[in-house]
């Protein structure tokens, strides 16, 4: 999560005097409870109260338009999730070996909405926990311990997830039995076939690590390419690069903790836009829309060859209340029509940021898919150079004007727009307007 | 969790025959949804459909008694736990790169449980993040990668966790950086210093582990055994293995996962009964009556040491979700006198254990501390000799007395009798004179 520290501030105790007594008070609590683990966004942290769909309220009364947590992926406090957990913890709430029905119910209704051959379903507490799963999977299936990931990828905070997660290793060198390739990036490596390109990094790496003796045994990709800087065009190109990983027997793992659970607007995962069929499937962040939960759709044979050797046995994942928070999520995104909304809302905000971009140099590029969309900042628009700094003030310029937002990408100089799904165009017009004002407020 | 799952039944389609339609159709299901993965308790698996405080209501009308359970540590479905969990998700449910205020109350209230060294708290969401976590405070504060656990120990399932959790990998070489030594069992070895033994044991271990290269890092332990097979006695038996553990610079990390949260009755924690101090302490299953929340509490100097290096992110925990059904539990826990209760009923129910052991050879041996008891049954009363079948048929026929329990230990003839902690006398009673039933009912 290094790119996204850029974007924030370690806590730092000469900061509190800009800020309230409260929230001075809470930073001291904060320093002392969790120490030098505290990281905090923002230079003046926001003190948050409550929320509710799009919208943030802190302590000091200011409401902040969310344009970056997609956690609360059906809106902050969903009612209707909130009455499903609450209905459900007050009636049962133990571990998958009783049996009980919303669980299977739950299963059923997210296996139809992928792939055919991921048959399977199981379920955990986190993306890291699903990602961690599915490296042992992996492994256990092919026989080899090599992966290969994005250069600035992020999968989670286990030790063998972080060993995947060249972001949490800035600047020192990866585990021998891990590889990274350049993201799918188009603005800064501009090329005439990005699939092939992708492809033939890929089959580089991985004869790499079929000549250091690791093996391979799989590719690990988030689809939207979150933390390498947000990357969906153009649709397919992941295809050349998913036959190669096959051809070399090893298993394509798309983490969906991120493009999954319809925010890129074009299917309900985000591999959908690049029409592959991956062998396993992770989960996380928007399941539960705020509800600790994860999941891992795979193969049944890479799923019964796990079983016969290991077996995996998870306390809380797939209670009864994760069931229940899972499948009001789904009545959420498809009552509300919110996957739909995400294309629709998503296609006009980057048509407005577009619009933008040709009045603002120092917007480099505009890209994304649905409501998960990247606006690179340049210092320099012919040369393309990264501009963090500007990032950063913008980060902080909008949330002077009632905006939350972030950024990612190995520069930290790409604003990742990623609201909660039900973010109207009324919303995408008052987060262009500000993100306008902020850069005319900034000396030319 | 092999150890549980030899009283337990990987699913049979087979056995469907024996249950009703609705239950059979359920099964169905489930192979379907879950695959391989199902593993289920029971001959016939038990259909759930609510549960309260210490008591689980089956489809078919019949209530169980909880024997079991210590996830639902403070009783199952506590009302205080889901309304403060439910009112805080209606409310505001963000992660900790915001700052609000009831995590730092959480935080407070529990570090002012632990020994003054374990200065911060971090949050995550399951026992095998924590235990995760842990191992990598502990790599990088010794530069060191071995680890020792004890021989039937469970911690988790992650990859990093699985490799230091030997049950998981039953009749298999444990990782060159692990190393396995006898649980402290006093029954099956007798000693006549404990302490002296297991730290010896202890020591031998580090010392192989520096031989071989791996370094040493710590000693993973849940201080009352419980995957071993539930080991309390003498008090104060862990002080000259811990001992050991820091004269090799290694940490001693106690998983609380299990002894946590007032179950042993004789502290907050299990560790406690020791007299030791930790310098990492894991937590999980209790903490958060269902709520999937753990914790891993460390000395500062270590933690910051390891955000010097590295970092952490949990995207769920630690929410204000999780802060308020911690402390829920918290308050449960203290005003309902939960300690006391697992202290008082604890020591009730091993008297009443004991005086049925001298009537029945078959049980062996009846140890514990508070609501944590082990009872192990014996084909032959002098040679000790586990009887494995005999408690895979007292879990069954239990079963059908109305009772839920399970087993542990590396021959899985120890009964691990771990109720939610609102266990009475009365409860106690019923369970006591349905297994003396259960056992009359043996053929001689
Ligand atoms: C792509 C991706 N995968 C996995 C994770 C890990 O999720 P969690 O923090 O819930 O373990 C993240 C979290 O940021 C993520 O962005
Ligand atoms: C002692 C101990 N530690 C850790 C764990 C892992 O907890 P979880 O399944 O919540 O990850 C367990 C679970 O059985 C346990 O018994």
């Amino acid at each position: 999560m290094t790119l996204e520290i850029l974007a924030m501030n370690r806590f730092d105790p000469a900061r509190a005097a800009a800020v309230d007594a409260e929230t001075k008070a809470l930073l001291d609590r904060r320093a002392r409870t969790f120490g030098p683990a505290s990281v905090l966004f923002y230079e003046r942290p926001v003190h948050m109260v409550s929320a509710e769909g799009v919208f943030m309220q802190a302590a000091d009364g200011t409401r902040y338009l969310d344009v970056y947590n997609n956690v609360p992926s059906v809106g902050h406090c969903h009612p209707k999730v909130v009455e499903a957990m609450a209905r459900q913890a007050a009636v049962l709430n133990i571990h998958t070996r009783y049996l009980y029905d919303n669980v299977h119910t739950y299963a059923e209704r997210l296996l139809a909405k992928l792939p055919e051959s991921l048959a399977h379903l199981m379920l955990t507490c986190t993306g890291t926990e699903s990602n961690d799963l599915a490296l042992r999977l992996a492994t256990n299936w092919t026989g080899g311990e090599g992966f290969v990931v994005t250069e600035t990828a992020y999968h989670g905070n286990s030790a063998a997830v972080t060993a995947i997660s060249p972001s949490s290793m800035p600047g020192r060198t990866l585990p021998a039995h891990v590889r990274a390739i350049p993201a799918p990036d188009a603005y800064r490596r501009p090329t005439n076939d990005l699939s092939a390109d992708f492809a033939a990094d890929l089959d580089r790496a991985i004869h790499e690590l079929k000549t250091s003796g690791a093996g391979f045994a799989g590719f690990v990709a988030d689809s939207i390419f979150s933390s390498d800087g947000i990357y969906a065009d153009p649709p397919g190109f992941m295809q050349d690069a998913i036959e190669v990983v096959h051809r070399h027997g090893g298993l394509f793992i798309a983490d969906e903790v991120q493009p999954g659970f319809g925010r890129t607007g074009d299917g309900f995962w985000g591999f959908e836009r690049h029409g592959v069929v991956p062998d396993i499937v992770t989960m996380g962040k928007p399941m539960g829309n705020g509800y600790p939960m994860g999941g891992v759709a795979v193969r049944a044979d890479v799923l019964q060859s796990f079983c016969d050797a290991v077996g995996y046995f998870n306390t809380f994942g797939g209670s009864p209340v994760a069931a229940a928070a899972g499948l009001a999520v789904l009545d959420a995104i498809e009552d509300e029509g919110l996957m739909e909304n995400a294309k629709e809302v998503g296609t006009y905000l980057m048509g407005r940021l577009r619009d933008l971009a040709r009045l603002r140099p120092s917007i480099g590029d505009v890209r994304g898919a649905g409501l998960f969309v990247g606006l690179e900042f340049v210092s320099e628009p012919e040369a393309r150079t990264p501009d963090a700094a500007l990032a950063r003030r913008a980060i902080n310029g909008l949330r002077d004007r009632g905006i939350l937002i972030g950024a990612a990408g190995p520069f930290g100089n790409t604003l990742k727009i990623r609201p909660p799904l039900p973010f109207s165009r009324e919303n995408a017009d008052f987060f262009v307007d500000a993100l306008d004002d902020f850069l005319a407020s900034e000396p030319a």
